[in-house]
Order: structure tokens, then sequence, then C-alpha cells
């Protein structure tokens, strides 16, 4: 199916919404504004006010101070990208990485500065938070994967200052650190009760099931901001490279993109079927990994599709 | 291509043999021998006497001390693996969770007790001599690496004990770690001088790079081992899966797997490519990685063709 000339991509499990989505969402754009980090003009803020439903639609079981700071994070994430990814900073590595620096800083548990931009004051306060919440492993983990993260965005941003056009392999590749839904996939297990050893989490089916569900979502969203990125000249897009690599239009790249995302949710479903197989108590663990994957798969589809981000810019 | 019916896989990377291959190839016998793993039916004593000239074509450029580790390494993996996988052991997974936990307790650093089967004193020997070639971190790795390659193994056993069929996504996501191809990849590390921190080793293009050359090992030796699996009544088998999934005959399904196996050459290729753009000396490190890795899938093809391992039984 086709919505305007766009592929419709869909997912056979039902939306979800936390009932508390609207106060968490007033409480998320509060926080943006007294951390510093939210935009002062009004059309930009208009563009990051709702991040707080969309915490809400990925995370329906969590407890409200869990999605408080899941909401806060998703704000942190997509207001630190605006910056890293829109605007010119996005073309100056040596910037990028002094910032990067500071925030790995931050990760590995130092205190913020006076100098340090409100980015980095606000990331403290996400870390603080998340300390006093989640187990010391998982928040360990946490701190390790917004790193690979940050490593992922300097890959990209290289390629832009190279005019560099990554190979579809190696896109593939780094595609799954660069959105930061690695760190999103850890708060499932904060928010799901997904207590696993770390034997199992690094399970080479459970990976494989959490890399599958990412991907979903990082080729949904080329697929659906493929008009930004072609506005902003950035070649960091699954369709684009496809279309580079493999020589064909544009609608032919966009298709076949779908057709992989298509190959992943499936991909998805045969593996989630597959850890049903574990013993108990795992298997409990790995269903509510599971309902948390489809919650953001299916949020990440639904909120998209309607995002102002794609529309407004 | 095909060779009576069976598609022929080729490698674009000449291959290459150790100057030494010839007396490691003996010393890795008497090695064998000594340790009292080798079985005493000429018939199968026949069939393990090569891993010295296997060794020799995998690690060419390894010191005499090195390949002659490696070879016993390989031929202890294959002489385990022949325990596990094609005698009644292989599907009594409480004698092989034994036979894992004791070997997973030599790999924590214990020692070997004298009522230990010569499998366990082999690996503690084989243990010993990498403590002394190689570093605390790729020592470490490597114990890892082959503690996961036993996990995946019990999976497998648990697969033919249960008569379970696993599906192609989830055969795919197990696949690299039942090889015990990664723990050999580590030695590619000691053999040819790589020495990348770990930020470098864990990040997505080496590991992808890596990946993609194991896949293509793999599912050759499930291509050229096919009749072996058929006659075993084993399902672990790329070929065999796909075709009960897809429900296509033998020989598509066949047809099917080289494609895969010919994508993800393709995949490694592009990979390596994307690995040229590290900045010195992280460059060089790299090359000779992929050095190895070349040599490993090249060798793998040419001597699983003529190994008697798949014609003799």
């Amino acid at each position: 199916m086709e919505t305007n000339g766009r592929p419709l991509l869909s997912y056979p499990f039902p939306p979800a919404l936390h009932p508390l989505a609207e106060p968490i969402n007033r409480a998320t754009i509060d926080w943006t504004h007294r951390v510093g980090i939210m935009p002062t003009e009004p059309a930009a803020q208009r563009r990051h006010e709702e991040y707080g439903w969309f915490g809400g639609r990925i995370y329906p079981t969590a407890s409200e101070e869990q999605l408080d700071l899941a909401s806060c994070f998703l704000a942190w994430l997509f207001l630190a990208d605006d910056q890293l990814d829109e605007t010119l900073l996005g073309r100056e590595t040596t910037q990028v990485a002094h910032l990067h620096t500071r925030f790995d800083s931050i990760l590995g548990g130092a205190h913020a500065r006076p100098d340090d931009v409100p980015l980095v004051h606000a990331l403290e306060d996400i870390l603080v938070r998340l300390a006093k919440l989640a187990s010391a492993p998982l928040l360990e983990r946490f701190c390790r994967d917004v790193s690979a993260y940050f490593e992922a965005n300097r890959w990209e941003c290289e390629n832009r200052r190279r005019h560099n056009v990554p190979c579809v392999a190696e896109y593939v590749a780094m595609r799954p650190f660069t959105g930061a839904v690695i760190p999103c996939f850890d708060l499932i297990y904060l928010t799901n009760q997904v207590d696993l050893p770390e034997r199992l989490h690094a399970h080479p089916l459970v990976q494989a099931t959490q890399l599958a569900a990412n991907r979903v979502i990082c080729y949904s969203n080329d697929i659906l901001s493929l008009g930004k990125e072609i506005r902003h000249g950035d070649v960091n897009n699954l369709v684009i490279l496809i279309q580079h690599e493999q020589r064909c239009s544009l609608n032919d790249a966009l298709h076949r993109a779908a057709a992989l995302h298509d190959a992943e949710l499936a991909t998805y479903l045969s593996l989630e079927r597959s850890l049903t197989a574990f013993e108990e108590p795992v298997a409990s663990h790995l269903a509510r990994l599971t309902a948390g994957l489809r919650s953001w798969m299916r949020a990440n589809g639904d909120w998209s599709e309607r995002a102002a981000r794609y529309k407004d810019d």
C-alpha cells in the first residue's frame, strides 16, 4: 500500500498510550525550559513539545517517575540531535568532538562544569535520576550505549564533512547505533521490569531480536524523513544510499528500503517466537522485553507519521 | 557455476600456506596423541590428521609457536565437535552440559582434575600456552568467545534432542556462534599482530566485517557438509532449514543458501573497503585483520572441499 507515492509501513501490533501522557508531556516541556535546552523561537519550540506523548506511546506501562525520565531523555536526544544534525555544527567535527567529550565525561561519572552548555548539564540531570531508578549494571549499560551513539554520530558527521557517501553495507552496519535506539531499548528493561543476567541479555537470540526491532525503527525513520534529508543535502539515509549504489530511481529506492523494513519486521516476528522457548522465569522477562519492543516500533511508526518535525522544515 | 549439482563457492583472494605447515601438522598429530584426544581407530584417526595443514592455510604469517598453538586448538575443536556432534552424546543434553561446565571452569582459570576427560586437560594445555603468547585482554576475550561457542552448541543439542526445527531467522542469529569461528578470529589478532583498543575492536564496522566473514565461512560449511547432515538426520544446516521453511526443493534451497553466502561475501568486501577510511595506525592494524579474515575464508573453502571429514562418513 502507498500514501502519496510513499510505501505505507504497518505493524501487526495495536497502539498503546500511557494514561499519564498528558501531564508528563507538560512536565517534560517544563524540564526542557528549566534546564535551558529548549530553543527560544516559538516556531522551533512547537517542534519540541510532544515528547511526553511520544514517551507515553513507547513506554505505556512505565511508572510515572520512569516515564517522566524516559520522556526527558527523548527530549534531550531530539534537542541534541537538532543541534548536531541540522545546524552548521553538524559539519564542524571539532565542535562536535568537544561536545561529545563533555558528554562522555558526564557518562563516565564526572560533574558538569559551570562553563558547560545546558545540554551537558541536562544529561547529568538525566543520569542522576536514572541512577536512583535503575540497577548499577543497567545504568552502566545505558551510559555505554549512549556513548556508542555519540561515536556513531561522529561517523555521520565525518561523512557530511568529507562529502563521503558510505556504501549500503557500511550504513546498515552503523545505522543501529546512529539512531539512539539502543539506549532507549535499555530503558525498556527499567519500565517493563526486564531483569536478565548479563549472559542472557548478551544471548545471540536476544541481541538479534533487539537488532531487528532497532532496524525496523531506523528504516521507518529513513523512509519517513527522506524529504528532510534531501532538502538538507544529507546522504545519511538508507533510501538515498540505495539509490546511489544501485543506480535506480528514488521511487525504486524507496520501495527497496520499504522491502528491507518489512524483511526486518518479519525477522523480528520470527525471533520473537523463538524467544518463547526459553524456560521460566526467563521467558516472562523476555515477553515483557518484546512487549516493549513492539510498543517502540508501533509508537515510532505512528508518531513519525504525524510529527511536526518532518512536516515543518 | 556448479560442481556435481552443488553451487561452486569461490573467493577473490589467492590461497596461502605457511612454510612450516608440514612439521606443524606432525606436531599437532603428536599433541593429540599425547593429550589423549585422538581416537584409537585408524579410520577415525585418518580424519583428524591434517589440522596443521589447515592451520597453515588459515594463519600463513604466524610464528612457529603461534601456528603450533592455533593448529592444536583447531584439532581440539574438531575432536570435541566429533564427540558432541556425531555421537550419541550430541543428543544427551545432561552429558553435554556436564562437559561444558568443566570446559567453562577451565576457561574461568581453574585447573583440570584427575577425573576430567582428556578434552578438559587438553583445553587447559591450550590456555596455558595462549596465556604466554597473548595479551591479557585477548586471552580474556578468547575464553569468553569459546564459552559462547559452548552455549550455542547446547542450543543445537537442544534442537536435536527436542526434534525442534528452528526458523531461518533464529538459525541465522545463532550460526555465527555455533561454528567456533569467533575464537578462531581472535587468534588472528595474535598471529597477524592486530593490536586494537577494545573500543575499536567493538566498533560496529569492525564487528560487522568479522560477522560477514564468519557467515561466509559458516554458510560455506553448511553447503559443503549438507550430505553429512542429511545422513545424520541433523536439521542444524542452513540449506535444510531453508528447504523446510520455504517449502522448496533441496536443490532450490542449496542455491538460495549459496546466494546468501555470496551476498555475505559481497557485504564483507564492501565493509573491508570501508575500514580503509580509519586513520593510521589503526588502518594498518585493520588491514592485517582483514588479511587474516581473507586467509580464513579462502582456507576454509579450499580445505572443506577436500577434507576427508565430509567424504568418509
